[in-house]
């Protein structure tokens, strides 16, 4: 029943979408290419809004954040040092009778090419052992097509931001802790897209990745580590190890998708177990949204230790510690036992990464070692928290989130039913239609252009005078536009002065409608989508 | 002597990319990547303005264009249907001796990779004949790589528009003439990568198609064409041919490269010739900056006929026409030699464009006919207008034409040489820099923290209480920001009540500084980004 429910809004969100012009199958007019799809007009605008709105809290707000847009092809090293190349793939077994390829594990659910009345697992081809299928894109850069001119399209815009990390450290005059943010576009060879825009092969991602010291420069700073305790931990304090960073960032990511519409209640919060966490993850936290076809994440705020810069000073050969005077000053002052303990502590996280990613023991005893002297001298690879958002399966949370249906019976006694989308004015494609009463009345076309182009330079606008009033407020509440402007013989002032100047200005969500003197209009309209 | 300014410029202008985090080379610490570029922090704002300029321009402030965002991978046949797959190629040689591969119009500059002091065509080495080698990167979708799973990055983001062209006429309430837009990375895959970001293998787009009637219909409609005068057109006439379109369409791009701050001076007006166009183009205007290296193409405004969007019918299977009543009607009126006339020459168009696209002769002379007949039905292909221009040659071109050196001596003689990035406001990656004169002082640094606070929501702010005041300004001149605002002992009222709540607003490119209140600061500095 409530699958049936869930399928029955899906087909009608899809088909929304088409209609109004959200999301299209790409390539559509010939045939469609599995995973991947477009944004139309009012898709396109509310992902700007979206892409925008992220940049503005993660980047403008704070002082903390600095920016970077870097290439979706990249050194190929880059995903070697990261462990891309090795192991981000999905097991496969080819069936030498049918040709097909089938994921491993769903083997015993896909049917047989030949025999669709049997699962592949049952069927009666001969299939190979399972194989690593390699989930990146693979491309060639160059005029030579050989195994040295493979590159891969980026499968997450996070490693640019590990490979250009020093570079940021030396130009924008920040200090750890800091981030850098990264919005853009991601690729993944997905054996099985599906969800619609849920899993495509082609996204967007929203990716933060905020750099701290470890615990123990923390403790040799300060003498002690701030820990979390319940709700917001509130404004960064110098004391915050990676426990209470890890939550803050929590939190704000949570006060985030509020604040552009996304109730509290449909969002939950998921901790990763230990059995599940990466073996460089200290937690994950993942945020989930209850989407039609089931819960399912929005965003994973990792703490990922110092695992990926680790990674990439092993791999380049290029330093990635940071040197602080802090700590270096903080230091002398400990006294030795403190001094002994914080270094073995150090020693041993060190010795720890290094192990499991398969340094030879000697050498990384020599590193770990080389490295705990680092702490005397300031010297650490910084740690990081990792939240990490995906564009479009935000698109899709906040379609979900925003449709409703609302039945209207009239006079006569026949009912409609009708689609409001409730966005946020924030993230609204359209913020305001703009309407004259009657289309085949100069006055009133004049008047409302004249509306139209003041509100134009500094708000987006919809000016729509085609259908009955009642037609026109139905469209612009399908598309999820907030507010909607008519402009009538009140305004022109054909029923006397009183009125003259004044529109009527309508709102979406509970369909009241004012008049506002148009003088009033645009800093009411800004503030009310602010 | 020009030459080795211009080389010094450039030499200057990329180590002042790199040293203030506009721009690094990608991947760097593996080495880099030929031909790919990132943004740093103070680039990637840049980039972010430069893009929602444009967008606001094209889309948000005319309710003509549309947005649409399509993904990088389509399906390959839309590459077959534009021609990129047979024709979008270098010609290439292979040496068989050295094993390098080398373009054919280059090799009489290529030095030979084994004997440096001769070139490539003077070399020993034995060479295979020209063949064409295609610019299109390839990869695989899906789980197999064979024939069947090939596909491209996109070398341009055109295609797509055309490709949904009739999704977003169904769904966006457009009716001809209006545009679609579009903004994203495109991929070349350059044999010789050159002049800094110019030139890259990942570059980003901004492209606008702007579907307009066909000559014989508007003649039909309104019995004549507009032809252009002197000067920009002004505001878009139902009368307006291709002609017409076109020169509103360069003005209209200039005006917006005079808005963010090119002089009209650093730019030029190219007019392809006749032998230059493509065999589908009626005119192409390129728009040139004089780069360093040369004068160069900022973009270029192509009048493509209905070359695209029948391509895409004739390969899709897909209709591509409008309907057009105001056509069907004013057929009604025409007389039958006006008629025939019209229908001669729309037919001779057809037959053209059918007969240089190789349709076999009797094929097109039915498909001619058919489109022809359609005229009196209202049925048409629109014809294209499209401006498309570079984001990163824009940046590049803005870098250049913001820099400027003054020289400044001090009171001791000494005389010191430094930068001044004269952005335009609007483009400027932080607008104001926030300064407390001293930061030893609390109330100097609480009250600075207060004005950051009542920008950041609204604007993009460096906060910034490092060295001197006169060090710090210089630092945001060569960052490009055009103002900054100091709080000092006068600010806190430190130096009695009448200048109590004031600061000191400090302009880049004049130096000048004013008194100005706390409480304007705010809507003066808005004013003045705008």
């Amino acid at each position: 029943m409530a699958e049936a429910k869930s399928t029955e809004l899906m087909e009608k969100l899809v088909s929304l979408c088409k209609r109004r012009g959200f999301i299209y199958p790409s390539s559509e007019i010939y045939g469609g290419i599995n995973g991947f799809w477009d944004y139309g007009p009012l898709g396109a605008e509310l992902k700007r809004n979206v892409k925008d709105l992220w940049w503005r809290h993660i980047v403008h707000r704070r002082d903390d954040v600095a920016g970077l847009e870097a290439t979706i092809i990249m050194s190929p090293r880059i995903w070697e040092a990261s462990g891309h190349v090795d192991t981000f793939s999905d097991p496969m077994i080819d069936c030498k009778t049918c040709k097909g390829r089938f994921r491993a594990d769903q083997i015993d659910e896909i049917p047989c090419p030949q025999k669709p009345s049997k699962c592949v697992q049952d069927c009666h081809g001969e299939k190979t052992e399972p194989r690593a299928f390699n989930l990146m894109f693979t491309t060639h850069v160059g005029p030579v097509r050989d195994d040295s001119s493979v590159a891969y399209l980026r499968p997450e815009t996070a490693q640019a931001i590990f490979a250009q990390f020093k570079n940021v450290l030396e130009t924008s005059r920040q200090k750890v802790p800091f981030g850098i943010a990264q919005i853009g576009k991601a690729f993944r060879n997905e054996v099985t897209p599906r969800n619609y825009t849920f899993r495509s092969r082609e996204f967007e991602q929203m990716e933060l990745e905020f750099f701290i010291k470890p615990d123990e420069v923390i403790e040799a700073i300060h003498g002690s580590i701030a820990t979390p305790g319940e709700g917001h931990p509130g404004e960064p304090q110098p004391n915050w190890g990676w426990q209470i960073w890890h939550k803050y960032w929590v939190e704000e990511r949570i006060r985030f998708y509020e604040s552009i519409g996304l109730p509290r209640t449909t969002l939950e919060e998921y901790w990763q177990t230990p059995e599940e966490l990466a073996h460089y993850a200290r937690a994950t936290v993942d945020i989930l949204f209850q989407f039609p076809f089931g819960t399912q994440e929005l965003e994973g705020i990792a703490a990922r230790s110092d695992f990926d810069l680790s990674q990439h000073e092993r791999f380049s050969g290029k330093p990635m510690k940071v040197f602080d005077d802090e700590l270096r000053a903080a230091w002398k002052q400990l006294d030795e036992s403190k001094q002994k303990d914080l270094r073995q502590r150090y020693h041993d996280a060190r010795l720890g990464y290094l192990t499991r990613t398969g340094v030879e023991s000697e050498k990384a005893a020599q590193l770990a070692k080389e490295d705990a002297d680092g702490l005397a001298k300031g010297q650490y690879v910084p740690h990081v928290i990792e939240p990490s958002a995906g564009v479009d399966r935000l698109i899709l949370a906040l379609l979900t989130s925003a449709y409703s249906e609302v039945t209207e019976t009239d006079a006569k006694g026949k009912s409609e039913t009708r689609v409001i989308l409730r966005f946020h004015p924030r993230t609204a494609p359209v913020k305001v239609g703009v309407m004259p009463l009657l289309k085949n009345k100069p006055g009133l076309v004049a008047k409302a252009r004249e509306v139209r182009d003041l509100l134009l330079p500094h708000l987006t606008v919809f000016y729509d005078d085609g259908g009955s009033i009642g037609r026109r407020y139905a469209r612009q509440d399908e598309a999820g536009t907030p507010f909607c402007v008519t402009i009538d013989f009140d305004t022109i002032g054909e029923n006397g002065p009183e009125l003259e100047g004044t529109v009527t200005l309508r709102e979406r969500d509970t369909s009241e409608q004012t008049r506002v003197k148009i003088d009033e209009l645009l800093p009411l309209l800004i503030e009310k989508s602010r």
